[in-house]
């Protein structure tokens, strides 16, 4: 395979994943919904074929030259169409609505990190905007094609830079940008190791997105968040290539890998990534908790935290999402649990599901475990065993499809998260949920608290309500806007881990001040002088 | 107290700590060093009165002001000559020589951030150089008064910013930067907790440097290096001010926390930094072991690290480390260990002493022991008890002050470190012994393992010959050199831990590359486009 061959195709187009992995919202969830959100109109949807996109401008031979030729570029519909948009609830809406103001001239696919970085150069040189992409799964707008002051872009596909090098001494791994999680995982399973990174994105989205967006994954709590694997990055930028130093720790200096993670394709193309990895894990055990509610909730987390003991997976669900959680499950899933443990419940009928999950050698999970016990039983949370948590792991990567599903249906959803100290993280909740009850007037809002730190956790919210059938985008930006502002307002960061994107590119001054953004731009500047890299993204 | 009143003088102006903490080197150290290096001739020492420096230039009206008025500034010979070097083997021998060619026209010491913010700006608008001021304990010339372009030059000492806030349900801590470790430790020990960052500077050093240099603490397997403790900062820059978010994690963009810790103090003054603290140890407990051999040694270190059993405290000497501590031991410390221990030893003639160390809750810290004695076991290693491990933490801060001892009887004695993979280590400790030992004519030079990580681990380097009496800047030149160069030709960082200051700038290409140099540089140009914050610094 080389060039455009290695272009993947194998998602619905305008939605997560192959289409026959879409669930089917039953009778019962249907009418859940209708209990919760009203009557919702079924979304119009269009068949790839039928989906209107501007024509395609033509590619300088001298950037087709750079990329290795003709068959490193694509100009078909499906593949313009497919680079078009990201998985943000705007995408998918205007993907349906089958016509697109926008889309790449073409789509590039050099065959290695040379001709990445010459295409790179080249496009500097003919003003051609670059959007890097990868599993284009970004839920904040981070591959929308837009041409800032450009009259020509490009989608920037690293399908082909798939390289795994493992050092089994040092326990790292060299990683291409193209490889998908479950493509890296698969290489280093081979030779005993693990990688450990597991977001909801995880089946499609990339090693270099990852990178690029400082992701979380699942586990993170004990397996770090990605960008605390990272040892060293390689940039390909318009103005040269910029590599760090690979080592476990240095002083020397800034650390010029934090300024390229979390560059999310502005400053260059990250086209190389050294990370930690370990050893397979032996045993992984979860299982289910339920806190007397989500502020007892969150001081179990805190206690688990800032003893030592926190487990590699912690899932807090509010109030909300463990009623909906259970509604939902009740049609098939928590049945396992049995009647007692039902009834047992029941005397928690304000609880909070707490997932808890641990992973490594058989012994040292054990002990883990039962010291976080002790804490949890001394928090008020009684155990509601392993089924539980083991349904949790199995449909941790459903969400996205069911969201394809809940679309059809005419239902509005979306998601966003934030993070905040524990003394302030009650605060920012109530703050965020207040304002996304008013804007989804009176809609579902869902929270959990998914990653844990000794001084403070995140907060991911769910929020449904019934779709406005045809300003649908409008209404999106309404909620995303109550929301925002409310995180902004409480202090808590604009983004835990879905990063900035172009939805929240306006927040960054609240974020990172004024300097800040000047800072950040003045190493753009230096990386980028042609401002060629992903424009609208990340500064406003 | 306020302004220059704040300024400390408790420390020899010319070595580390008071005069009268330096130990005597008694006639059995005396005979070890003349069998290993050969005679000495004692080093000249200048009486602090005695020393010269050149007049100091007048420092303007609207710099004093700012400052918050002449009573925070101080232009006695003294505060001059204290703040005119770090604590090097250069610096020493310059002041020890009693004259010296730079010196900061002024000390200012301002009482608070907006007067520090005001200072800074004052200064840029008259084109006077500043050089950030906390424990003046740098070993690469980080605080020297390089005035580059400028005529004039102050020193900008933190001393009176030494806030403690203390957010217990957090674990959080705001701290000034002028606070020394034990003041800030005792402020936080009086809530219960710690700040677990204890560098071999730790008597003298502030917070503000830690930041500044991303110092790595004896005890930072467990607790973390310091930049891993800090969760936001503020910068007072001639451009302004830029705070980061404070915040467990984001996803929003680069990390411009991450530009600000290594600055140097070439970027602004770091006024603010937040940091995670934790309860403090209810246990502490150190004991030693014998390794059959360094490598042997590194292998269980990596055994340790990749299993996650990874003690709070690990330290690996090598052989020549491990015989001169024991040679300089037999003289008084390791007697306790017992006659029956030392015969065991003898059967590990080539062994190399592993000083290992757990702190924390009871259970936690003995279950971890336990996991962590059985590798060490598998690895070979062989125990020998608590005592050498207790001499090993009573003595963990005498390094500096027996330096002074030993420069006073004409001994060159310098320090470096670096870090690599495991995969490389063995050979960058071989490249960088060998080039020590031929640079100091077969002197004594020691080795360590001070810092430990899933992927590699810090090496630490004491080298000793006798000081080239007239010529010991020459020397020391030389010696460097030759060590630098060996560190960049096996791909070791130039620093682990001492930072860059001006001695390591010389190596930044190598460490960061050219288009990495001029990334700092842009962020530096638009922070301090005067230039005036720490001229010679950081960037070569």
């Amino acid at each position: 395979m080389s060039g455009a061959d290695a272009l993947r195709r194998d998602t619905a187009f305008d939605g997560w994943g192959p289409a026959e992995l879409k669930p089917e919202l039953g009778s019962g969830a249907m009418a859940l919904l209708r209990e919760r959100i009203g009557e919702t109109t079924p979304a119009r949807a269009t068949e790839l074929g039928s989906v209107r996109l501007p024509d395609g401008a033509e590619i300088p031979a001298a950037v087709i030259a750079a990329a290795g030729g003709e068959g490193a570029i694509s100009t078909s519909a499906e593949d313009r169409i497919r680079h078009a948009a990201g998985n943000g609830y705007p995408d998918l809406i205007t993907l349906r609505g089958g016509t697109l103001e926008s889309a790449p001239d073409a789509v590039v696919a050099p065959p290695s990190t040379d001709a990445v970085a010459a295409t790179i150069v080249a496009c500097a040189e003919a003003g051609i905007a670059v959007v890097p992409f990868g599993g284009g799964t970004s839920v904040v707008g981070g591959v929308a094609p837009d041409r800032g002051s450009f009259e020509r872009l490009i989608a920037l596909d690293l399908a082909n830079l798939r390289r795994v090098d493992v050092d089994p001494v040092s326990q790292l791994a060299r990683l291409g940008p193209g490889l998908r999680g479950p493509e890296a995982e698969a290489a280093l399973n081979e030779r005993g190791f693990t990688l450990g990174h597991f977001p909801q994105s995880y089946r499609y989205a990339t090693i270099g997105g990852y990178a690029a967006t400082r992701s979380a994954g699942q586990a993170s709590s004990g397996y770090g968040r990605f960008d605390a694997l990272v040892t060293g990055v390689e940039l390909a930028a318009p103005a040269g290539i910029m590599r760090t130093l690979r080592t476990p720790h240095t002083a020397a200096g800034p650390a010029l890998r934090e300024l390229v993670l979390g560059s999310e394709g502005t400053l260059g193309v990250i086209t190389d990534v050294e990370v930690r990895i370990r050893a397979v894990p032996a045993v992984r055990h979860y299982e289910a908790w339920f806190a007397e509610g989500f502020e007892s909730g969150i001081g179990a987390v805190r206690a688990l935290a800032q003893s030592g003991e926190l487990p590699d997976v912690i899932r807090l669900s509010d109030r909300e999402e463990t009623e909906v959680s259970m509604a939902m499950a009740g049609l098939g899933g928590l049945k396992r649990a049995g009647l007692e443990r039902y009834l047992k419940l029941r005397r928690r009928a304000e609880g909070c599901i707490l997932i808890v999950g641990w992973e490594g050698e058989r012994e040292a999970a054990d002990r883990r475990r039962e010291l976080s016990r002790r804490v949890l039983r001394a928090c008020g949370a009684v155990p509601i065993g392993a089924s539980a948590g083991r349904s949790w792991d199995r449909g941790r990567y459903e969400g996205p499809h069911l969201r394809d599903a809940l679309i059809d249906a005419g239902v509005f959803v979306e998601t966003l998260e934030t993070a905040h100290s524990y003394a302030e993280i009650t605060g920012l909740y109530e703050a965020v949920r207040s304002a996304l009850k008013q804007a989804t007037n009176e809609g579902v809002v869902m929270c959990h608290v998914s990653h844990a730190y000794r001084d403070g956790a995140s907060l991911y919210f769910t929020f449904l309500t019934a779709a406005r059938s045809g300003a649908e985008i409008q209404q999106w930006q309404e909620i995303k806007a109550a929301a925002c502002e409310a995180i902004v307002a409480a202090g808590g960061t604009i983004t835990h881990h879905h990063a900035v994107g172009r939805d929240h590119a306006p927040y960054m001054g609240a974020e990172v001040g004024e300097l800040g953004l000047e800072v950040i731009a003045a190493a753009k500047e230096r990386l980028d002088p042609a401002g060629i890299m992903n424009p609208g993204k990340l500064l406003p």
